[in-house]
């Protein structure tokens, strides 16, 4: 058997599928899992694909299976076993072989690795991978961090087992060292403030309009063949669609309301604010699987506060229908324009240099944000409008010149009953805000002035003043 | 003259005001000044207190100047050169002299700088200090960490020159190493959420309500009578009557609306998100000084979106500020739960077992934030019904219960107009999502499971389940 191309370590579900993925675009590929067992069950599960794929028992084996210099990818939990499994491959690799890390790696720990390797011979790419288990095996989006010569040297291979959106590839090189696991961070950041904002929708409709699954499901089915076209969307009508066959209740009726996170929400969250961005849709997200996983303590504050509840909506049931998929939209809108601003934001304190037209373009398949949504920002970035902010770039003023007044009905409505909208009206703040020439933080400069003598600007003059406070200012 | 009993390095206007508050109070302090000139005006300035400041040229002067063992303030800019001073300072001083750091530290330089001295001899304290200029020199509220042995030792000192509450000082001893820089870094984020709820109810009074400047100062100062109570609010009145001498208007409208800020707020924003917490609200708060500061973008957005504005809101205008009033007592009170949740969790996290009604007390007097709410906080605390959260005590349930449907309201009223109310609309999703037993993220969970297959939990049941999905999940 001649050489394989390409190495792979990990073969988890994540890990196995990228091998499939691969072998089946016709590329020789080199596998191995701590686990001989695995490695063999592996081959064996492959198929006809088998052909493609050399097991091998040992890193030395790895090595020599795989012709130089040698691509190797490392689909390994993220965190200290990336590290140890970069030492171990330090021993059996030679110069110019490419380490690949396609976990879920914390940039800043990609960073790191990046700079650990430099000069030691090796290469070092980090790489996002999102798409989830059937993404990997069929097409995910692929986000490339490192040098733009080592992302030539894997370009051909990535970019075939990619998604294919109207035939480009969902695979990019986006900058040097941590780019990709950022973008993929913040990627995920959006898919927090987009499944949370669905979530609350789905509350608006449940609990607000005592809607069933079922019928729920419906609406979201009619929406995706609308301007909400998208995977979550899709998926959503879905899940409420679904029955759980032992209780034969809806599925989601039967699930408990404790949501888990991996922590790609919360790095997002932090980042932006270092970067002093505002992400305040994504916050909210994080913020609201946290107070789902407290379901005791929410349990016990309901009791407290029970007489509340969430009120009955009333009113033309299809006008407030349309209103809540035009919030939604515009929601939407707001959240991603807070991620793109983060990674604006990023691409200038690391000098990444980020392209946001191909982001936009390589999440509009693959990827579990994907959308037709993305396919418009993508123009937007591609056509310069959105350069400063998504919310500036002309198709995305006329969208939300006609979606905000919907997302505002229902902010207001949602309040007034009690079902909480936290990313919603988190997304309509950032967008009142955002559009206000004069806000109200010349009252917040003048406290701050009066209590401890920070200083003001005044309105057309350079310089710091302070009010006539007289006594009794200073705190 | 004898040896004076604590030294105090830095005459900057805080640590110049900490050092007359100290003389003031019977006791003799050394002091020194990296500039001679300085130290030499300081002193000058003392008047009558003149008697009870000793004057020192070098850090060997400064040590020989104070009884052993010696406690030594230091108050100089945050960061590197408290590491510096500490540096120098190990050269001059002996065993069992107290360096305490009285600057705005981030909590995590305290923890190492106490493990760093720890076994060299010296202890180290990390000392909140909250009042501005003011406070500093006639009674600041003082949040103290470090053993408990150091703190028995300075803790007449401290004590002495605090604020008082009804003659309870404003002092105490909060836990080990980072205690009381961690309290006054969210101590300062509480105060950024406070401050922007007041600023977002300013907006709605002149931009919904079309008043102006000294018309809203009365309202203010008419809350200040009420339930609002604070030294925040009576503030605001004060600044809102204020007229600028230059040029005749009310001062707040001359004021360029871009606010500052100096990074505790975001600190206590980063550390809610490490450890878990919600913080929605003070995340609220550092976005809208964020957004306040790129007002060129915002008046090109405003430009872009010309034509929707601020609606001016209809009605009974009495009914309406009432509303306000009891909107903006309900989301203090969410964020203050947040706040306090915050430094529950950084309390089991560090192992500070931090003293909550304490805290909530040493808060009611010479503090920023202080308020009549604080002293009722601090009995809800002392009677343990705020254990698990601010919003389960008995107290503040009755409370919320009265003011959460105009809270609700205000945040329907203010999202129809465009008014922005970015930290009112995130206490009422925190408290709306917190009292509900059963909330959304099940449809959270079904979609996670749906494309990722991370599987749910059922309801009454152990163990991590998967959907039915079928063909085409996995996404």
């Amino acid at each position: 058997m001649e050489k394989a191309e390409i190495g792979l370590i990990g073969l988890g579900t994540m890990g196995s599928n990228l091998a499939l993925n691969i072998a089946e675009h016709g590329h020789h590929i080199a596998v191995f899992n701590r686990t001989r067992s695995r490695t063999d069950a592996f081959v064996e599960s492959a198929g006809s694909l088998k052909d493609s794929i050399v097991p091998c028992y040992s890193l030395e084996e790895l090595a020599a299976a795989i012709r130089p210099p040698r691509p190797i990818i490392i689909m390994v939990l993220a965190g200290k076993p990336v590290d140890e499994q970069i030492a171990a491959l330090r021993g059996v690799l030679s110069n110019n072989d490419i380490v690949i890390d396609a976990g879920n790696a914390n940039f800043r720990d990609t960073m790191r690795r990046f700079s650990e390797l430099s000069g030691s011979g090796l290469t070092f790419i980090g790489m996002g991978v999102s798409g989830g288990e059937e993404g990997a095996r069929h097409g995910p989006s692929i986000m490339v961090g490192g040098t733009e010569d080592s992302w030539k040297r894997v370009e051909k291979v990535l970019t075939a087992i990619s998604a294919k959106f109207k035939d480009e590839p969902c695979a990019a090189w986006l900058g040097t060292d941590g780019a990709g696991h950022f973008v993929k961070t913040i990627h995920n950041g959006i898919e927090y403030a987009d499944m949370q904002m669905i979530a609350e929708i789905y509350g608006i409709l449940r609990d607000g309009l005592g809607m069933g699954p079922k019928e729920i499901g419906k609406v979201f089915d009619g929406w995706n063949k609308g301007r909400l076209n998208s995977y979550l969307i899709e998926i959503t009508a879905k899940v409420l669609a679904a029955d759980d066959p032992k209780t034969g209740k809806p599925v989601v009726d039967i699930i408990l309301d404790r949501a888990g996170q991996k922590g790609t929400g919360k790095w997002s969250v932090i980042e932006a604010q270092q970067l002093g961005i505002p992400a305040t849709a994504i916050e909210a997200a994080v913020a609201a699987r946290v107070l789902s996983s407290i379901k005791d303590e929410r349990q016990a504050a309901e009791k407290a506060y029970g007489n509340i509840g969430v009120a009955k909506i009333s009113g033309d049931k299809a006008a407030l229908l349309k209103d809540l998929e035009l919030a939604l939209f515009a929601g939407k809108i707001a959240a991603y324009a807070q991620g793109f601003a983060v990674m604006s934001g990023a691409s200038k304190e690391f000098n990444w240099n980020l392209p946001m037209p191909t982001i936009a373009k390589i999440w509009r398949a693959g990827c579990i944000i994907r959308s037709q949504m993305l396919d418009t920002m993508a123009e937007a970035f591609g056509a310069g409008g959105a350069s400063t902010n998504l919310l500036m770039a002309p198709a995305f003023i006329t969208m939300m010149k006609e979606a905000h007044p919907s997302l505002r009905r229902i902010v207001a409505r949602a309040s007034e009953v009690g079902s909480p909208v936290p990313a919603l009206s988190s997304a309509l703040a950032y967008f009142d805000s955002y559009r206000q020439g004069r806000g109200t933080s010349n009252l917040i400069q003048a406290q701050r002035d009066f209590f401890g003598a920070h200083g003001f600007e005044r309105i057309g003059e350079q310089g710091a003043f302070h009010g006539p406070w007289g006594s009794g200012a200073g705190g």
